[in-house]
C-alpha cells in the first residue's frame, strides 16, 4: 500500500527570472519539507475563500502589526477572504496607533535595553516604539470609552472604537466597515486595557467576558463550511478551534504559520492532527502547518493565491 | 574591560553517586549555556522567595497541568512562594478536572488522531483526555455558577470555583485557602468559557472584561520589591508584565522557562531585557530565560530551591 | 544616538495581483522580523554576486536535494554564483541518486517507521526513497572508484565522481563543469562512505583528510572580496568560516539561512555577529541570518535577486 | 484498543526537601511532554549500561566542551558507559585546550563581538575564549604531529594525540587510557585541521579519510546488542546510526538529546522512529527524544541512572 504511494516524485524548483510569485510556488509544488508545506498551504487558502459557502475564520496573534503586516489583514478583509477575526490586544492596539499616524520604526535586536529605557523607546525584537506614541493612544481612545455604552461585548467595544478611526487600512477600522467582528478574549491583556483601567477609575464600563461567545458559536453553527488560518497560534487559534467543539460540526480547511513546537505540549504548537481528535478540525478536513517566519509566508501565500484566481 | 572579566573559568559539571538537586545544581554552577542559566534561575528563586517584602507573581501557560505540573504549582502556592498567580484557562480547566476525580492518561503522540476521536480521547501532545470527562466537568460547575453573585469579576468567578473544589492538591483550591487571587485574562477561551455560553443561555450572568485590572495594579504600586516566575509565556506573560507599565516601579526578578525563540518577535519568546525597554522589568533587575522544555526546568529549580535554604 | 535612529518608520508591505518575487520582496523592504531579515538577506546577495572580486562560498547543508533544491543550486553554479561549494555528504549522495534517473518521492512524516522498513522505503522526514536506489548508487559507483588514482584529496574525488555523471541538473556534474571545488569535509559520514568501505575491502584507495586545506586555504588568501551563503549550518559552514581564521582576511558578507537557535551554543545555531568576534566575518561586514525554512527562503532569495539584476 | 491503553493515569510530581536526582526523576515518572521523556531516557540509559553485552555508543556534537560538560564525558568513558565515542573536532579542540591547563570563561552573549575581537576574545554563546590559547595548541600539537607516522586513520591519529595528554579529566587521554576509540569524521573542519594545515606545509602526513570505516562496522557486526547515546545531532549522530545499515543488525536502544526539530528535514532534528524505517534503529529498540537543552539533561539522565543502580 505504501509502496503505490511511490507515484510523487519530487520534482527540483527552478528559479526564472522575473517570476511571479504564483509561479515560484508552482515551481515549488513537487518539492518537499517547508516548501511542499507552503504549496499546500496556498491550495488549502485558495479552496477555502474561493468557497463561497466556507465561513473564514483567521487568527491573528505575534507582534504581526508593529512588523509591517497590517496591510496585508485589513486588505483580506476588504477583500471578503476574513469572515470573523481572532487577534491578540496588541495587534489591535498597534493597529491604532497606526491608525492615527503614529509610527512603528525598524530597530534592531541588538541594541542595550535599559538605553532604549532612558530614551522612552519600547522595542519589539528589531521594532522601536516611542513611548510617547501611547499617551497619543490615551487621547484617541479616552473620548472613544466616553460614548461606549456602560454595558458591551468585546466585539461590540472593538466595533465602536474601529467606527471611530479614520485610516481604511486600519484592520479595526476595515473589520467596522465590512460588518466584520472582531473578537479579542484578552482584550485586558494590551495597553487598551490599562487604557479601560484608566478610565474607569472615574467612569462606569462593563464589558461582559462572556458575551460573544453565543455569535461566536451561532456562526459556527450556521457555516455550511468553514476554515480557519491561523497566524501564531495563542489565543486566537484556541479560541476559534474550541468554538466548534459545541456544534456536530468541525473545521474543514486549516492553516496554521507558526514557529512554535509540538514537543512541549502547548496549544500553539499542537500540530492540526492533534485539533483532530477533539472534534475541531473535521476527519477529512484539509490542514497543513507551516513551520517558517509567518512575516515571510503570510505574504507568499496571499500573493500566489491572488496571483492564481 | 572585557579582558578582566575572564575571571570566571568554566568549571567542568561532576556527577557523584547519589547527589541531591541541590548538589547537582550546584556542580553545575560553574558552566554555561542552559546549564548556566538553570543554575542562575535557582539562585533568582532562592533570593525571590526568601526576600520577605517581594510580591511574587507566577504566570502559568502551556499544558503545565495535563502534564503533571499541578501538585508542585499549588504546593508553591501554599509554600507562599506564590502571592499571585495569572494562568490560562486550559490549565484552570484541567485542574478541576483532576479535582473532581478523574484523570489525565500518559498517551503517545504517534497515533491517528482520527482513530482516537472515534474513541472520543482527546489529545495534548503525549496526554490523552476521555472526552466523557467534559460531561464530569460540566456537572461540577452548572451547580457552581448557580450560586454565583450575576455580576463579578473573572477571580471573583475563579475563587468561587476554588472554594467549591474538594481538593487540597487543586491551584484553584490552593490559592483559595491561601487568599491568592487567580488572574485569566481569557477565560473564556477555555472549556469555562463553553461551560458559561451554555449557563447563560437560560441564565444571567455578567463577568466584567476589566473589573480584575484595579486589584492587580494596586498590588504593583503596593509592592516593596516584585519578581515574576514566568512558565511558558502567552497571556500570562504579558498581562504581569504589563501590570507595571502604569507604576512607577518595574520587576526587580524575573525567570522564564520557555522553548519560545525571540526571533519571531512575539512576546512569548521575547527576551527579558526586552522587557526593561518597556520599564517592566527594572534595569537593575536579576533576571533569566532557560531555554528549555519547562516541565524538567521547573521540578528542578523547585527541588534545587528547597534543599538550599 | 538611538532617537536619531527613529528614521525608518515600518512601511506595511501590501499585496497586488501577480506581483513578481521580485516586487514582493520590494513590498517587504520596510518590515521587520523574519521578513526585514528577508530583505537584507536580498540586498547582501545581490551584491555578493555582483561583485566581480568576491569570491562566493556555499554551504550546503540540511536534506536540501531530497526536499527538491538540487536544480536551484546547480544553476547557481552555473550562473557563476558559487566559487566554491562546500557541502554534506547526504547532499551528494542524494545528487548522484537523481543523476542516474532515480527519484526521490513526496511522502508524509506521519506513517509507520515499521512498516516503511518492511517496505524497504527510507524516511527523510516527508520524502520516501526506495532502498533499491542504493543498489543503484553501487553500480555507479564502484566503477567509478577503480578509476581512481591510488591517493587523492576529497574534492579531487568528488570532482572525479562529477566528471561521470551525465546529468546537467547534478551538482556535481555542474561544478565539474564549472571548474567549481566541492569540499565535504565528513564524506565518509554518508552513504559515499559506506560505498567506499566496500571497495577497499579488495582495492587500495586512500582519500587524504588534510589535502583540501591547502587549496580552499590559498583561495582565502587570494580573495580581493569574499562572501558566504550558509544554507543550514553543520560542517559546511564551520569548515568555510575557519577557513578564514589563519588568513589576515575575514568575510565580507555573510548570509545563513537556519532554523538553529543560538541559546544551545551549538555552532549551527551560532549568531553571524559571534563569528565577527573569531574574525571569521569583518567587523564591517553585511551579514543576516534569516529564521525561516530554508527551503521557501532560498528559492525566493533566488528569485528576488535574480529580477532585480 | 486505544480505549484500553487508559491504564497510566498522569501522575503529578511532588517535590521533597532535598530529593535526590533519582529521586526527583522517580517523581518524575507519572508526568508527560519533556518531563515524561526524560524519564524514559533514564530508563533506557540504565537498561543500557547495565546490559553487560550492549555495545554503547556515544555521539557528541554542540559545543559540549566548552559548556562544562567535559568531566560528565571522560567519567562516563572511565565508567566504562561509553564504548565507541564519535565527535565533532570542536569539541576534542577544546578538550586539548582545557588538558595543557588553559581555560575557558564564564562570559555574555549580549556583547559587542567587534569589542570582543579588539581583546582578541573569542566567543561561543556566553563563553569566552581568549585566542592566546590557540597559541597554546599550537605549542601542544606540532611537537605531537612530528612523532606521528606517515600514515594512519583519524581514529589513530586521536589515539596518539590522546596518549601525549596529562590530564585524567580529558575526553581525548580517558578513551586512550581505556582503549576506547575516538571517531571524528570532520576533523579536519576544527582547529586540528588548521594545525594540520600548517604542519603539512613542510612536512608529510596522510590521515586515511575512509581508513575507519572497517574497525567502527567490525563493532557493528561483533556486537550482540547495540545502543547509541546522542547529544546533539550532527555528524556524529549520522555517522554513528549509518554504520549500522550494511549490517543485519540494528540498534536496540536509542537516546537523543537535542532542540533541534524534525520539520525542515535535516539529520540532526530526524526522530528516532525516521531511523526505523532505515533499519539503523530496530524494529523493537527502545529509543527516546528528550527536546531541551543537553546542558541540562545530560546531567540529569546521568546522575539519575548513577543513583538507580
Amino acid at each position: 500500500m505504501i509502496m503505490e504511494t511511490l507515484d510523487r516524485p519530487i520534482r527540483h524548483a527552478k528559479i526564472a527570472k522575473n517570476m511571479t510569485v504564483s509561479e515560484l510556488v508552482r515551481s515549488l509544488e513537487g518539492t518537499a519539507f517547508g516548501a511542499g508545506r507552503l504549496c499546500e498551504a496556498v491550495d488549502i487558502y485558495r479552496e477555502m475563500v474561493s468557497d463561497r459557502e466556507c465561513t473564514k475564520f483567521f487568527g491573528l496573534a505575534g507582534a504581526m502589526v508593529p512588523a509591517g503586516m497590517r496591510q496585508i489583514v485589513s486588505d483580506m478583509i476588504r477583500d471578503e477572504d476574513i469572515d470573523i477575526l481572532v487577534s491578540t490586544g496588541a495587534n489591535l492596539v498597534h493597529d491604532i496607533i497606526e491608525s492615527i499616524g503614529l509610527h512603528h520604526y525598524k530597530g534592531t535586536d541588538t541594541v542595550d535595553d535599559v538605553e532604549l529605557k532612558h530614551c522612552s523607546i519600547n522595542r519589539i525584537y528589531d521594532v522601536f516604539l516611542p513611548e510617547q506614541h501611547f499617551a497619543g493612544l490615551e487621547e484617541k481612545l479616552q473620548p472613544i470609552f466616553r460614548e461606549l455604552p456602560d454595558k458591551l461585548s468585546i466585539s461590540e467595544f472593538l466595533s465602536h472604537i474601529g467606527s471611530k478611526l479614520d485610516d481604511d487600512n486600519s484592520i479595526l477600522k476595515s473589520a467596522y466597515d465590512m460588518g466584520i467582528p472582531v473578537y479579542c478574549p484578552a482584550i485586558q491583556d494590551s495597553i487598551i486595557g490599562l487604557q479601560a483601567w484608566l478610565y474607569r477609575q472615574t467612569n462606569p464600563l462593563n464589558v461582559d467576558v462572556f458575551a460573544d461567545m453565543k455569535g461566536l458559536i451561532d456562526r459556527c453553527y450556521e457555516a455550511k463550511r468553514s476554515g480557519v488560518f491561523i497566524v501564531g497560534g495563542g489565543v486566537p487559534k484556541n479560541f476559534i478551534l474550541q468554538s466548534m467543539l459545541v456544534t456536530p460540526k468541525s473545521f474543514d480547511y486549516a492553516i496554521q504559520l507558526t514557529m512554535d513546537r509540538p514537543e512541549t505540549g502547548g496549544l500553539s504548537g499542537a500540530t492540526l492532527d492533534e485539533a483532530r481528535s477533539w472534534g475541531k478540525v473535521g476527519e477529512n478536513a484539509r490542514s497543513v502547518t507551516v513551520y517558517s517566519d509567518a512575516t515571510i509566508t503570510l505574504p507568499i501565500i496571499v500573493a500566489a493565491a491572488k496571483g492564481m484566481r
